[in-house]
């Protein structure tokens, strides 16, 4: 794997093998937390940070369903590794939706090109970072962001800050960029590898065209798809995590004896742990069809483009939704629920396996899912869709 | 809708005609339960008998898909006459499995033209009926069974015995077969229309081309198709009376004022109200997706044919049990809860919305779905796929 | 049981040789619905209708544990009847509270002389009966009620109308009062033998020594115990009947085989079927301890008596409001699941068994228990206990 | 807190002392795993060592829900810390259950003397120890065994191991005897100050004075009494666990800011929250009782002493596996979903509130909940009690 997977290579075959190679170390990892720098090098090599990319662009034109399969296979087996891997196609997506090829084009170039890795500064909620124009061409960044993902061993950045007038602006520069820093301050009970530390902007200057201003953000329902492919992103996660705690249980329970009260001597035909596993099975096969279906939904609604009218963004917004609230329950019940039927001795620290739960415990709090059935049910009774915002 | 519909009319637009029509008297149809003898004419009328009859015997040749949307339109508001015309479909699906288009092809052309509704008196855990060979071509089947959905008010018959070595031998007649009698005893708090009670065959000869023995029942992994065509009946049953409790609920809170403690002035925006029905609506979303995802394995064993091996045929089967554990469960807990929603004023009996769960709570008792628990969790960890039964 | 039951036996044992024989008849009364005159003698004369009175006016002087326990024991076998017994025991309790001994000393000797029943026209969400003065101590009611249970056959009654001024007056008179009638139009699918119809009041003439003034309704902490007697009524009703359907899928049960599919012969010793019978065991002894506490914390706060502060008064409603939410959740579920365990013989109408669950799902919705939900969680985050009300 | 606490001092407060002392470190000692030498000694020095002890041998001579209680109050802060305490509570009684006063009266006294410590090596799973008899009175206990929670830094052990005829042997020794070593492997998610692991016996000789052999584990209703005190303790440490979850939550939302979608300012005053917050509380309320009847049955049992009959033992043992499941079942529920209403910054490692979560996940997997449903299942369904075992 030294050197760039052809591009013609199947790519969920290339997630599968990265997939493979992290599974040896993801629960070491896991416990270390810190920057995964050999794997992020290990992905860039893979050549599948150029598959969302526009073939017009040198990159693979995936469609999203495959994106997202190769997010969710890398999630199986690491969980963090897959968030920045996910977050590298959404901002490449979120550019290409608040701004114009004759813009983004040399960025997926290079992209493509230099194998670049982007990142995320991008934390709407979190308004200390401000921009102020310093000329007509010429803007100096200032200040703190939380949560920025995937920021640290990027190569390129998506950047943000609010001007005086409190409206958000979002630019693209190198990582390398004077005056950029990142506090290396994550260290949270999952997710520990995807960076999501505070990035420090200490007057970065960014040019006018590093600014992503037509459309901009959220301005059309075409651009206000970007946080629907953040949440689809979330719920390929969910999936992924849960799929590889299931598979793990599996592999463990198969060959188990039966607990000595039950009236079968192998696990694998004892009436309790059937059920625990056939409610495992349906709960995954109903958030796979739940997420294919809503992929499906997205990926028309990007097909339409600019034309997208906001009810046609709203049922993408909805069939999301309920992939989220779907993958939300499965995920936690899953990976709370396998040690159920494996047993006191899947404790052990070695095999680290509340990773799964403690992962998808994090990041299924990126914003409440309460929230995601209320716009469900607002939905369901009065017709309206949810106002796009950076959560909807 | 006096005239037989034309064969090139949208089936589903005629299923939703009659669902329309069932739907002015299903309430108190349901109080005096007994034959709806009215509204299966209006089936016969409708053409729909002739759905699932190849074009070869001039019937529609529809495939799954449309057969069961149509059983699940129907069941949205009266899932008893749903029952019977989905198991008049299972019926000749079982002639198609269990016999040879030479033997069956006459009782396909007499269906279409006749518009013959199907009957069933098969119920292969009631062995009091017996089928005693008399002669050479002939055998004399004498005694009772239960559970005959559909068998009054039916043209022809699936009948079925047990003869002195312990075989069961199904065979087809007219319903109006010299000694066939039906008691009459369906009196149950769910499914009250669907003459589910006892038959009684008082020494009915049957001639030996009757009777469905090449290749007979359940003797092929195809041939065994047939309880997976059963438990999908009953799938698109349970979801289309769950659809049909669903949108009771919606229609009739869409207009509420919210309770005088709610924080929102209508209903529509109670934050409970609402996320109760986000959660029946993604229920909703999953079980149709599964069920869908099950026909769409049904429709492809089907077209392989006999050639169907034992491992294909039980991966329909673990599709179909995914879906009937869904179903079972949304149905069940939706139709318990657009109470909640909807308050006490919805209990009255004139509307009789109780029926959408004694109708889901009888049906989903037809077998324990434990077992279609244990048998995804057994094949979960084992590998094995369900043994063909006719319950599985 | 023809002459009135000794004061000094016990009334449990009375309650319980009421139930045996409401048992009887209560699946076939269901059906019927309708008033149980009989049934409503056998309480009369059973002497437990003095049961909550104090002993200084010759009644039984039980305390709240006694007097609920009887209900729950009659809720078991009929949840009609143990509601409209368990009303006339609120009834008492509402004069206690809303007036004083010198005004309703006469009505108790007279109700535990002659065996009074209490029946309730007291529905302050239903405005439609005006209360108009006409002279210093006369008053005109007028109008109608919904939903007043117990009201026919009743000897007595608490009526209720909203003068000019929009202020409750509730009064107790005769039920034989002149003007008084009621349109036995209640028909709905549970507690079907409650009268919990509408009441007309013609111009019905109303003494001002009739109406409870002082302190009047909800005027104090104490007497807003009120509407939480109302509540544990509730309670006890819900626990009643999921004890009644539990009985009835055991004893159904204990004697059956076990599915064919089972590692056990009997069902009895079937894994599935012991797991389900364990969830109601334990979520009836959840609500068993729930209820009781409620009691017990009534029981405390009845014997303050007026000198009972609002944080008191707050911390029974809260008790009450976790045994209120316990039991619906319990007995919803209990009666709903009782049936996958019993199987599909026991959907027979003559059985009659669906009539626990339209029993609970009805009387479940006489105010939304997700507001319990909100009490409690307000409560438990601010401190604050829930403002009285006639559902708090 | 440095000299022995009088034994006249409310056991409740000096665990609430000791309890908050531990709170300061509690998540800093998680991570670090090992023994937690300073604690055990603040423990040693409170003098609640001696709070099981009869008072004729000097201790304290509580009852059950004293004991219960104290290691309640604990595990709300330091789960690992109220499992040895609690376990070596459990080893006093195991000794008075097991062995006649006349043997353990000295052990006693020197425990309440010398605030010893109990430990523990009986693992009835783990086969590995034997116990060969060298003379009449002497024997050598000699191999592993694994799960030996609180051995490390014990005064006193309880030992055993099986001898050639299969029988198992339990002692009592010093810690300090020559040959006892234990291997400090324990690294687990959960529980992680516990120090279960490994023991190592290298012929070790023990004398047959220090033998339980009259009446020996198990041997009677009222010896097997044993594993239903561990259970309970079990259940102690779950509840302990979920009140300290919920309180860190409650006072974590109480000044929170709703989530920007929300209809009220305030977390507290969030429909959604407060939802989640009253299913806490019931879910908390329900244990607790359910506790207390368990602790109460345990109490009478004891107190009957030898002539408890099976029956009676049964009883205490269903009571018990009620409160086991209640305890479970929420301790889970409430560990994981406290994060739901705390938002994403609850995830800080620096908060280490996962621990809840692995705590309870770890110590609930002692012996498989489901077989805990199916006791009380086949008590319900045939009246018989779980036969005793070091798990029932």
């Amino acid at each position: 794997m030294n050197a760039p997977t052809s591009l013609t290579a199947d790519p969920l075959a290339i997630a599968q093998q990265l997939a493979e190679n992290f599974a040896q170390t993801a629960a070491a990892r896991d416990k270390q937390g810190g920057n995964p720098k050999q794997e992020r090098d290990l992905i860039r090599q893979s050549g599948l940070l150029g598959l969302s990319i526009p073939a017009s662009f040198g990159g693979q034109g995936a469609d999203w369903s495959t994106i997202f399969k190769t997010v969710q296979i890398i999630a199986r087996v690491d969980s963090s590794l897959a968030h920045v891997y996910g977050f590298h196609h959404l901002l490449i997506a979120t550019v290409q939706l608040f701004s114009q090829p004759e813009q983004y084009g040399k960025w997926f170039q290079q992209t493509v090109e230099e194998q670049l890795f982007w990142g995320n500064t991008l934390n709407p909620l979190d308004r200390r970072t401000t921009a102020a124009a310093v000329s007509d061409d010429a803007y100096i960044f200032h200040g703190d962001k939380s949560f920025c993902s995937g920021s640290m061993d990027s190569d390129i950045l998506l950047c943000s800050g609010f001007n005086d007038a409190g409206k958000l602006l979002i630019g693209v520069i190198p990582t390398a960029r004077e005056g950029v820093s990142f506090l290396g301050d994550w260290n949270n009970m999952g997710q520990r590898q995807t960076d999501s530390g505070t990035s420090h902007f200490e007057q970065v200057k960014i040019h006018k065209d590093e600014l992503l201003l037509n459309p901009g953000p959220l301005s059309t329902p075409y651009s206000s798809l970007r946080p629907l492919i953040a949440q689809l992103t979330f719920v390929h996660l969910f999936l992924g995590v849960a799929e590889g705690a299931y598979q793990t249980a599996v592999d463990t329970v198969k060959t188990q004896k039966a607990w000595s009260k039950s009236l079968a001597e192998k696990a694998a035909n004892d009436p309790f742990t059937q059920k625990h596993f056939a409610d495992f099975y349906v709960q995954l096969e109903s958030v796979r069809l739940l997420a294919q279906k809503a992929v499906q939904a997205l990926q028309r609604a990007w097909e339409i483009g600019e034309a997208l009218t906001a009810e046609q963004r709203g049922e993408v917004s909805i069939a999301i939704a309920a992939a989220k609230i779907a993958s939300t329950s499965a995920s936690l019940n899953i990976t709370q629920n396998i040690f159920q039927v494996m047993g006191a001795r899947a404790t052990t620290a070695e095999l680290n396996l509340d990773r799964f739960w403690r992962n998808v415990r994090t990041q299924t709090l990126h914003d409440p899912v309460d929230y995601k059935y209320q716009e469900i049910g607002e939905w369901v009774l009065t017709g309206k869709v949810p106002d796009p915002s950076f959560y909807s």
